[in-house]
């Protein structure tokens, strides 16, 4: 048995573009443990990138590819029907070029998550996800895989032996089968800072976490994803922080990599 | 004395985007020992990017990043005011994303020319060349710079011990003081194939030109670079290939490379 | 009755790009009678737009805008999950652009076809159709909207009392319920040019086409659309052109306009 | 003589695009009396070009077009080496898509103001200024033309018939010959309030500014930019309509149109 408890606490960030910034990295980048950075489809240009890559390294948090569509305008967030082969090419591209950064930075890439629409679209989509975990094993099979609890994409991942790990959102309702509340129901997300850091530690401990309806539900995550564009997410994400070190449970990447 | 003359021949390709294709690859790929592969900044989209890749690497190849300005609509031929620091981001991003298809395919990518406006920067802008030349440093100080002959970018290059390759052009008509003539004159070009060929050979073998002017021009180039955008430029490339073959001139890429 | 029969014949033209080009407008723009120009988000600068227009000026064509989905890459036949807002404001944003150029040129903007995946989705989804129909109702009510037949979109554009026009396929198998026969099945493009011109005179004459199971299925098209991007889609054009002129066909567009 | 002083005061706002906000268009948009809206080559996606439209409608604002280079990632203020006939079309395109938005709203067009590094080009360089003054010729020869008291833009404006307004900085310093300070010196910008409302109410009752020497300079505006994205704007943009209002100025546009 694990002496201590480990959680890996992962934020999206990277997403400001040219002239455009988001302005919440410098707050959340403190707080996890693991990034993934927008290589440009949806976020991010080049500067950035580096930009972004530089605040990880310096932090030592782990480093992954976060791609999208093709969408700069949508944010990523919008479906586009393209083909099994046009999402690889486009995955390693971003895999590719955000690579380079962390080269140049000399540090590793370490993982992969896909972004937004094409994240939802790999989650049950199984030509979706297995063109994403192409993408990954063409490029380096030692890529982690972030995908969600009992989605297409993490069965995939595992059964090509890729390093899976599975998602789970801090600040989101769950439904007694395990799935999340749709953001188009009031009540998706949860606001309260000492609630949401609760919910965590009860994740981390327990495996279990209390549905809409009040049941409990078993939850497995190996990575909890800390909202950046949200209001009130960085004191959700301090209150995480506090209520973690106040248990015990250590926040690191479980996906020590050398040196790309 | 080198008991065998070689030369290499470039080109660039992979100068499609989506729907749009340009044509010229097909014929242009048997006929060089290098290739410049666009990355999607003035052209090549990733599917492109991966089916080049394929191709050169069916053909034994030398694979090379060809990186723009972010210019798609003007094909990267138009000189924008970038800062170095937006050029060194700019180049690493297109040098990584290619060679995410290189490492897929499992060729080495091996060397970099920048593209266009860019190129014909580098060549007199220091502060242009020294952004360029960062970004290959930090990259892999194992890829190759190709560049004019007495440019800055050339300069700079070997400055920085990076593996520097002086490169010439088939079908330019030279000025008594070895640059270019410019494309704006009525006789920038030189469309005659048997002419073309005659002066590659002579290029090769005697490292010298007819200027202009009449006059004969000393030229070193390691590499020679076959336009495929211009009317005729395939059939003036299958004479240069045979005139180098009649006189016994293997082409051949200067740059052998380990995988990646 | 009308003492003489007429047809318009439309095609999508200006679908170049910066250096990249098409190559068919040249040969399609003298055979048609409208046309339906790109505005930049599948194709289409504006600078080719500018072109464009003045070719289709030149030879007195009825000129139409041709949206899209924003989708450079995908030369917008992808379907994109964008909201009725997005659609509405996209496709206001493409008709002014192109209405720019109409008026820099002296000619009027008659009617708008939408492109491609755009097209494929107003004809089922009535969201779509309403979304395409409030932005062509907000810029301009005289402004014709061409759709398939039975199609949400021409129902849609009918009842908010704008001009539509049933456009019908010259190349394209038909199912016996009137369908197009799916681009994936093997029989879906006729390709003999003498076949799809006498198909073309006996949908014009007779209302009536031979399905591809034989029957014979009632079809009524206000105008024809005759691809410029299929091989042999120019010899296709000229027999249709001939056919109908034998027959004593008119070809002109039905919308004449005022100058905007 | 004028029984009541009037001054414009203007604004570039819209310059939002997709998820990427700005945030100070709320604040700003009460405050003046035209608006330059961004049309998407810079910022501007078509969704935020309609909002801002309807936005500055609500308010009785002067809308003009706010056309840039295309260079969304360096926000239209790196120079782009364009030729005359691109820029022609680049900004015929932008005026054409922003006027449809006005169109759909019921509101007039009134003016066009170049963006960033094409504004600061059109000022030096005659080709560019004569490229934008074609490109608003040909689309309507009411449209008024922003440019800078002195410039190339300003003088062939108004040799081309055009209304033609001198555009003044609120928070800028002067050099003794009337041009602005550089912004890569230190001073180039006032940051202090009420100098800058002081300095305001003194160009336009007085026509006169203190330069950065100490001499006074003549100075004569038609309309003055309130920059919206330096910090401490909205606090300098509410001192001046107060100090304006103090001294009896009316804040107008000085270019009522009647509706498209």
């Amino acid at each position: 048995m694990d002496p201590q408890q480990r959680i890996d606490l992962n934020a999206d960030v990277g997403e400001a573009f040219g002239n455009f910034s988001t302005g919440w990295d410098e707050a959340l980048l403190p707080l996890v443990s693991s990034v993934n950075i927008a290589c440009g489809f949806h976020a991010g240009d080049p500067r950035v990138m580096q930009q972004t890559v530089a605040q990880a390294a310096e932090l030592n948090l782990a480093i992954g590819a976060h791609p999208s569509y093709p969408d700069l305008v949508g944010f990523g967030r919008r479906f586009i029907d393209a083909t099994p082969d046009e999402i690889t090419c486009d995955v390693l591209y971003q895999i590719g070029a955000l690579a380079a950064f962390c080269r140049a930075t000399g540090v590793p890439l370490c993982h992969v998550k896909a972004h937004g629409a094409l994240y939802n679209r790999a989650a049950v989509d199984e030509a979706t996800a297995q063109a994403i975990i192409d993408a990954v094993c063409l490029y380096d099979r030692e890529l982690a895989v972030l995908a969600p609890p009992g989605s297409s994409l993490l069965r995939l991942a595992r059964e090509a032996g890729l390093p899976a790990l599975a998602e789970v959102f801090a600040d989101r309702a769950i439904n007694p089968d395990g799935t999340l509340v749709s953001r188009r129901l009031p009540d998706a997300m949860i606001e309260n800072p000492d609630l949401v850091a609760e919910r965590v530690v009860r994740m981390v401990l327990h495996h279990s976490v209390t549905a809409i309806d009040g049941t409990e539900v078993e939850i497995r995550g190996d990575t909890i994803c800390l909202h950046g564009d949200a209001h009130g997410a960085v004191a959700r994400a301090r209150a995480i922080r506090e209520a973690l070190a106040a248990a015990g449970i250590v926040v690191a990447a479980p996906h020590a990599r050398r040196n790309a």
